[in-house]
């Protein structure tokens, strides 16, 4: 399943909030809503109308924010981040929104996404006398603003946009006003909603429902909305050309809770599960899905079929970072970690298990393998997307195309891998088909760049391997 | 729902392992798998054949236990225990396992349950001289142990069991031998299981999975298992007459993946769901489940009903003791803490909604509530369980019977309190039969007291009002 | 010097007011300016007249108290502790004041000093079912009390006070009343003092002037004090036969601005080193003290000499638990950690070293050597006590006789091993005399068991290698 | 006394060391020995050839550095810093060595001092599109360096130590070496030591003896040391045409233990009492010092007038960030936090107290007052510096000239307002004489500003009230 990468870069969640008396604490459960999105990181910064002031931290939101911290944090508008771990560039100074104070005023960013180009433009930038302070993409848009000459903020911004190439959805916080920009694109979810007067931009709309807000509409690809005390105006900063949601919001990433562009993701995910059921018929006793992601589309596959839907698979909760490892013989004696398979439910069945994707095998190997140490008589894989073959350069780690299982091999050859009895994934159509962004009059595009290797947008060199330590 | 209790009285999770190299690691995840049942503390004590020595503190497993805390903890046998947030009586001493020292050797002990006679005992004790350390009944068995006289120490173990009432699962450790013991009624759950050469004792089965273990027996009402180097041997302390294991392990309490006397949870759970689908038929769109105890119930009344299970109400997860509560203005404006409503799925439809029981009624309104401003035109709930009209005594602290909602109202009263359209409870019977234990050649019972009054052991008059602090 | 003993065992401090409404504050500065005394742990117990509350922990004031802890500990009464490092039997529970809860009401208690039959008394006690939670002397005190029968509590200290031996300063406290008990020879410093309306009691008089207390006068020898809030009543438990002040009181333990019996700590110690000046005339350039406790004999000394003193030895601040130990490799390369010398001061000088006493003899040795390699061309090591011969039985753990330099070796002897050019001791009628006691019309006697062997009390077999573990 | 002054900007310790194998170690016990330059914040960062790495924090050297930390700083060579508490500009961004990494390498710097054309440069930076992450000095050196065009490392340094104004010591890492500078008025201390093969650096002489170095020499005034793997050659970036070592750094600041260009800091202090002792015969019977910079001149004045030096006054150790504040009623009654007067020394004598210096005379009039109040009969106070008249623009912030008591009274009135019987401050020439850097056959200059309102330096506009924040 796509969890079983670490390395899973810059696939964080944003949320902000303009014109709250208590704009700090929304924003901590706005934030603690999109935990799921990141959990290396945290951090919040308000205004107050005079100036910008920060805190953030390494963990978990609730481990960040005490709650003398979030009170200290004074202000009627506030943006926030949750960071994903990452493999490197990791660390306190990485960890969004990063705050830069000046003689002239402050300036704030966040940001969910990944840069092309930032690698380019950091080299540049370096050579005329820029310092930086982090390894993230985000310093790099800030560089550009503040480069941008003498033209007013809004137009440096604008400026700096143009200069980005990628996938991004940026939230950029001054003294007095709020500016939210989503990637030509579109290629990351970012919504706009309003709390009683006061205006709420988020990764994904569980974050409205958690503080009560209403859903306004989605951000448009490459929009650049203003907000301030006047309220929100909106302006287009390039042409959007090419829509293409990343189709892994809908298959792995998001809370079911959510609709991106109109779409519950737990309803996509049911119907992934009932055109698998439509693509491949098993005989089979129970149906159980890999937790979280893959339990929507196992209900959806068992309404389908008839096949009694079971909890096969039990997901160890508060497994944080403070959790022990296990010694290495303890792991050969069979002590679970994060996932165990519940014995009472599929000793003597023939198993159907759903999960999401298949990145490296490991995962799903180790899970058919409980599963027939658990008394299972048979186990059927299935995978409610395509086979990924390709690496993304938009924000989702899929690293280099040697470690992607199925960048060379077979269904046949991943699944004697894994060890299945049989193995399907779901047909680039019929995934397309069920998540249902074409059945609209209106056309909506998505990324489908790791099945297709059809990129949305220009790959720079220094992009072939992503996110490598420079 | 049962989890709006606060006061859930001495509901705790015990682990216990003799004979492992890394009999501490092994506990710690065992304990982690058993972390629903309490998570106010939870300690380990361990020996090494020579001394105990134990950590314990308040908070979860993995906020408790560093990896050096559980490496100091060398030895090859060890006994943890996980404590649920209690109204009054918590703090760091009243953490098990208690451990004594004295000059001739150390007692660790835990349990599982509550005393009935616990407050009489100890005045009994105190007009003696003896000094209590914590207001944990655990310490009056310690104390009954030790002012055994001077027969050898099994004897006085079960001297002492034979003097205390109630319902408990007690793990007793001395530098040599490990104890295990049931109250005569069998009212709590206990299992026995092997891991390699090693012996492992777990409230719940669920525990096994994760370490690898395998499942032996349960443990028998009134049996005091010995458990040391030379393997186990088993005694009876007592007369086990009336068997009553607690009907809220199988509704409420244990992990869907667990198996209670051969019975999986997730199993009993989905036949309550299929029992509600025969007693009560609803016209309704959707049904859905409080997470986390109604998700099988729910799915299993789906299944038996055709009507589709959506996730209708999603559960925040990562919420700990450093939560921080929201202000009183934001929870008025819809700040959401724990659970949320799913718009996208319930908006415009008749939601038929799940729960496993309603004690105060407080819970199970807001829920109605957040429905319905959810856009549902229509909310049947519908109780996995029949009403709770009496007090239990036995560690389930659902207090008075005046704050119990259904002691002295109709369903129809508190279906107008909750706001429902309609509600449902299940009968006792269809309860009975949908958890299976009578479906067995051999009769085991189990405890109704909470909804029949019918208690299965004798009540002492310092219990009426159970926790009273003295 | 005295400091080079880790092991010393229970010298501790106390501090308790009676009817002040920030008595936790109070107490929190008490303890604070009795810190010297005790490194290791610290705690804190109030009443409010209906409940005893406390907290405790390892650490300093400073670390184990936070401001929410104090203002959460409302009470007009409290009593406290701070605790010495010990070789064993340190720990959570072994810190002080131990709080004892029960239905009848609770107690609490802590103590300065050792009790000579501790570990018998122990035994006796758990022969009769006493479970005891510390390895401390104290908790033997409250099983007396709680042991004593039927009749009242004030009479049942008194008994339990009857029964134990040694040396202590006890302070016990219920939800009204506070008891004051000094050991029948007033080994231990303990004094009383009024503030505003509140009754004071502290182990040094620095307190009180910390505080802004006014001192009223010592406790007794063999008196018990009960404070209520009606005031002070005095009772005595024992004959006061033969007072035996410790003499390390003045030498080592306590701060130089406190009095012990009407004698300013500093006034004596600089009255030692004038005594010095009598007994050993030197030629030499400077003078120099080991901080802390040898400057004020340092600057005595050569106030009487006329050789300048001079800050010849550094101490470093802020050395606390958490202080990174250097590797062995630093170490030998001449890292410095408590002590460094002053180059500028000893170079090419003939130096004075003062020093309160020579225990195993290794602290003196390496001092020597780095006021030597400092380019000191002289080192005369003047001490202002005399040769420790024998172990102290009343909470100073000199450790077996083995073990103390001094016990078998001639003042020559230590010097050869100490390296320096000349050695000498202050002669015990010097140093009495130098103290100061004795001068008074009324004859106060001092303990010098340590240096002549001749102890005030009755030795029992179980103390003869005291502290050992059982 | 000077410590009064919470607004002490940039008074900071710098330690480097080249070459050794535990840099890190070494560094951290330098950093400890200089604790007493600042309290608020501390970082190390240590090179290992490839590669900067490094650590910091708020607080104390032992509280910041863990002994894993530690460890992982792994590196032969390293520089590190301790951070005054500063009334703005605090906070962990601020604090040093900061760490700056480019795609072409590490750049990190700290430094001990104050630019006073910071302000001015910034602004010129800003305007370029410089973006600054700190309120530091110290970061505008690193943006000079790193907009220096192509010449050389060194050269680029070179320049942009010529474009800064004031007074400052600085060390200045890479992968490859590290840079050591001093102002052309050499108005900070810092001096070259040998460890074995390594070369050290630090702001205090103490270091060197803490870590068993040997002093080597001075850094010069305009001096840049370059020390890498082949030992260290010197250049001169500046004529230094006007020596002005601060003299506050003798009267104050530095450790008795350390030498400033040759002079005993302890030495001079006593020299100080002895010339007070010249300029101010008083008739009376002790002398007392606040400690801890006043000790060794009330020594010196003793000494010198035969009054005996007694310890009137005592500070409370262990009182750190943590320590909790007495609540103002608390303080009305007397509660003393950092100085208690000892009753026991002061009670109906004739008092000769000595002090530093006096600034807002706030501190001054509660001692004497505590003096008093403590029997004392006549408090002569003798201030071992002349009146502070004019603000410090090099690093020490005596505020803006109002707020000094003597800018613009007599020492009558002074004396008045902090109720002493007499007062009297050292004349400026007995100062410099006493101190000795004249004595020297060589002229040795010293910065005598705040009292002589002659600063060694041109003043910028910007910094006419220092420390504003902008």
């Amino acid at each position: 399943m796509l969890a079983e990468i670490k390395g899973l870069n810059e696939e964080c969640g944003v949320f902000g909030v303009w014109g709250h008396p208590e704009a700090a604490q929304i924003t901590y459960y706005g934030l603690h809503s999109l935990q799921h999105r990141g959990q290396e990181g945290t951090g919040i910064v308000v205004t107050d109308g005079k100036k910008l002031k920060g805190v953030k931290g390494e963990g978990l939101v609730t481990e960040v924010f005490s709650a003398d911290a979030i009170q200290e944090l004074e202000g009627t508008s506030a943006i926030g981040h949750v960071r994903y771990a990452t493999a490197g560039g990791g660390g306190y100074d990485n960890v969004q929104p990063l705050l830069f104070q000046s003689q002239s005023g402050g300036l704030a960013l966040c940001h969910n996404g990944n840069l092309t180009n930032a690698t380019a433009l950091k080299y540049q930038l370096e050579a005329q006398g820029s310092i930086f302070q982090t390894s993230s993409d985000t310093e790099v848009l800030a560089h550009l603003i503040k480069r941008g000459g003498v033209s007013s903020h809004k137009e440096r911004v604008k400026n700096a946009l143009s200069m980005v190439k990628g996938a991004y959805a940026f939230l950029i916080m001054t003294e007095n006003e709020m500016m939210v920009a989503l990637d030509p694109n579109g290629m990351r979810p970012l919504s706009l909603g309003k709390l009683g007067d006061a205006y709420v931009v988020t990764s994904e709309t569980c974050a409205f429902d958690i503080v009560g807000a209403e859903f306004i509409r989605d951000v448009l690809p490459g929009e650049l909305l203003i907000i301030d005390d006047n309220g929100f105006r909106s302006e287009m900063f390039a042409m959007a050309s090419n829509i293409a949601m990343c189709t892994m919001e809908y298959v792995y990433f998001s809370r079911p809770d959510s609709n991106i562009n109109g779409i519950n993701v737990h309803t996509a995910r049911k119907n992934l599960g009932k055109q698998l059921a439509v693509e491949v018929p098993i005989e089979a006793d129970v149906v159980t899905g890999v937790p979280d992601s893959s339990i929507s589309v196992a209900i959806g596959y068992a309404e389908a079929t008839g096949i009694p839907y079971e909890m096969g698979l039990i997901k160890n909760k508060y497994v944080g970072r403070t959790f022990i490892q296990p010694s290495q013989s303890l792991r050969e004696q069979g002590v679970k970690m994060k996932l165990s398979p519940v014995r009472g439910v599929v000793e003597g069945k023939r198993v159907v298990m759903v999960d999401d994707s298949i990145v490296r095998g490991t995962t799903s190997r180790r899970i058919v393998s409980m599963l027939k140490e658990a008394g299972a008589t048979e186990v059927h894989v299935i995978i409610s997307s395509p086979p990924i073959k390709n690496p993304c350069f938009y924000g989702i780690d899929t690293s280099t195309k040697e470690e992607l299982i199925a960048s060379d091999r077979s269904v046949e050859e991943i699944r004697e891998i894994i060890g299945a009895d049989t193995l399907t994934f779901l047909s680039v159509e019929g995934m397309v088909e069920a998540i249902g962004r074409k059945e609209d009059g209106e056309h909506r595009g998505q990324c489908l760049a790791c099945f297709t290797g059809k990129y949305p947008t220009e790959i720079y060199p220094s992009t072939v391997h992503p996110y490598e330590k420079v």
